[in-house]
């Protein structure tokens, strides 16, 4: 079920902006023990909402690592997102509209922050695993470094604890997509429609990579040369499904933020913030993911003091994360019996 | 130095349409000797010309593996390109305009077809190496099972024998980028630039790959949060040099011809017509490629009756074959020496 927290005070963002207000959106499973010792948080990626159970199939069930018979699971939508957390479609309280194009540059820390803010509200003093994939990765990471003693175990799947070169060109490539689409700036929340959708596509590129493709957008035997091939279509499909349920603002608004990411801005560097990164950890990567690649997922591992690194085996690329639930399952189930 | 050849036939292309005349630009370096055995043929890739000097440093040079001194090298610009072969930049002889988008649609078999053209022409009936990297594989490949007994030798450099669903997923990503800009479609040489440029910085991702960026797109240590990344800079530069040079319309076009490449249409399929290919072939694949991986051009070696497969050690990505000229030099010279 959905929930919502309304924090009164405005919220300042690193970069100096302001919000007035917020929403923070949020989803739980599961109790909250009287002890309070049982809340395991999942910090969502790019264009996911709080409902993991619904963006991350077979985890949140009897049974699974996320299992709401032993935790209390939750997530938060995310600052700049548009799943009932403010984002640049939410009416700005001092005039009533959107600010869209001209929503306040966030960074991960914002997000992080953010979290927080939810967690104080939910008397959540110690939680007992934080978990993040890809851009949710960034989070928990941003969100440790701020606050180690909070947490007890991390669980960083196919992440990083700085933006590389590599996602930070991923990420100014949609932008440059969307920003092509005339209708950028326009005050309405399904402009840039085919930028956006040209944005998906090139995610869904690095999402799944050679393997990816190869495997699940073979042309039947036999297609005639006029007809459209089968992984074209799956590319504006995927585009326009996004623009069904997402924004390009939004989309932009999260992209800024991800190039920002480095845990270790005024902590001393990214390898001084990890060494404060004592409580034990899972790094999880995957062998086909061309975004994080396991090399860089090994190298992650060995730079947190207690850390332990483990791959998942998958064609499906950075998606692996979503779609190699039973590999997951079993890691993590395992981990959770330490 | 720029030749041309103009067919005076008309071109009937595979795909139904025809052009009523041809122009094919070529460039060659060094002698054609008595025998007219010591041809050289170079295919060039998607926005490349026929000066394989200019395009491919050290490599057209005494003792480099192209050596005007032994060899008559010779390259043509392809079909639907605009560095003097016809194509929709080209003024239609019926109208005296370009064709701009109602250039006819192109497959890689009419860019053989023309490169065939040429060489009776010069009257080079047998051509003692054929050379492709990357989409000149795929021109180099298709010629090659046209006409076998025209080669005697085949060097193939990342490329491979049929596009496969993620090279059509990397296209049509291109292809929604460009159309995306509103003025694809406008009748002028630099319509739809900015979505050229986004349909370059997405080729370039898929080029350069993680390790290429995070090698050579490190910010400063340092650089302030609000100085844009250098990772940022490079995308935008990238897209804008190429429009400096090249045009959308012929990039959609040679794009849609990549998409139906496949030797083996009728022939029997793919591993039936590689199996015509009995030359002596080397097939060079790059470590770090995730446009053609080294798996697969084992597997394109494997498929071929008579190559050896030889990898480059690179992080340079699919560009690999652009900058790598020190260890191609050293395995082709020594090619040549067998």
């Amino acid at each position: 079920m959905i929930h919502y927290h309304h924090p009164k005070e405005p919220f300042r963002l690193e970069l100096g902006g302001v919000l007035p207000e917020l929403s923070i959106a949020y989803h739980t499973y599961g109790t909250l023990n009287a002890a309070r010792d049982n809340a395991v948080w999942v910090c969502h990626a790019l264009t996911a909402n709080s409902d993991v159970a619904d963006w991350w199939p077979h985890t949140v069930e009897a049974g699974c690592f996320l299992d709401p018979a032993h935790h209390f699971v939750i997530c938060a939508n995310i600052l700049g997102s548009h799943y009932g957390t403010t984002g640049p479609l939410t009416p700005d309280p001092r005039t009533g509209q959107p600010l869209y194009a001209d929503f306040p540059r966030l960074t991960i820390r914002d997000m992080a922050r953010a979290h927080a803010l939810l967690a104080d509200a939910l008397g959540i003093r110690k939680i007992h695993t934080l978990v993040g994939s890809s851009v949710g990765g960034f989070q928990a990471l941003e969100w440790a470094a701020a606050d180690p003693a909070r947490f007890e175990h991390l669980i960083l799947i196919a992440t990083d604890a700085k933006a590389s070169p590599w996602t930070i060109a991923i990420d100014e490539t949609q932008r440059m997509a969307i920003k092509t689409d005339a209708t950028y700036g326009e005050p309405r929340a399904d402009a840039a429609a085919a930028g956006l959708a040209t944005a998906r596509a090139i995610g869904m590129l690095t999402y799944r990579g050679s393997d990816g493709y190869n495997r699940t957008q073979q042309d039947p035997p036999g297609q005639p040369i006029t007809v459209p091939h089968r992984a074209c279509t799956y590319q504006t499909h995927q585009g326009e499904k996004l623009c069904r349920r997402y924004n390009a603002y939004s989309y932009v608004t999260i992209l800024d933020a991800f190039d920002t990411h480095d845990i270790g801005r005024d902590r001393g560097g990214t390898d001084a913030a990890l060494a404060t990164l004592t409580m034990p950890a899972v790094v999880i990567g995957i062998t086909s993911d061309i975004i994080f690649t396991p090399r860089e997922m090994v190298a992650l591992a060995s730079r947190l003091p207690n850390a332990r690194y483990i791959e998942i085996d998958s064609a499906m690329g950075h998606d692996g994360f979503l779609v190699e639930h039973d590999q997951l399952n079993q890691i993590l189930n395992d981990c959770f019996k330490d």
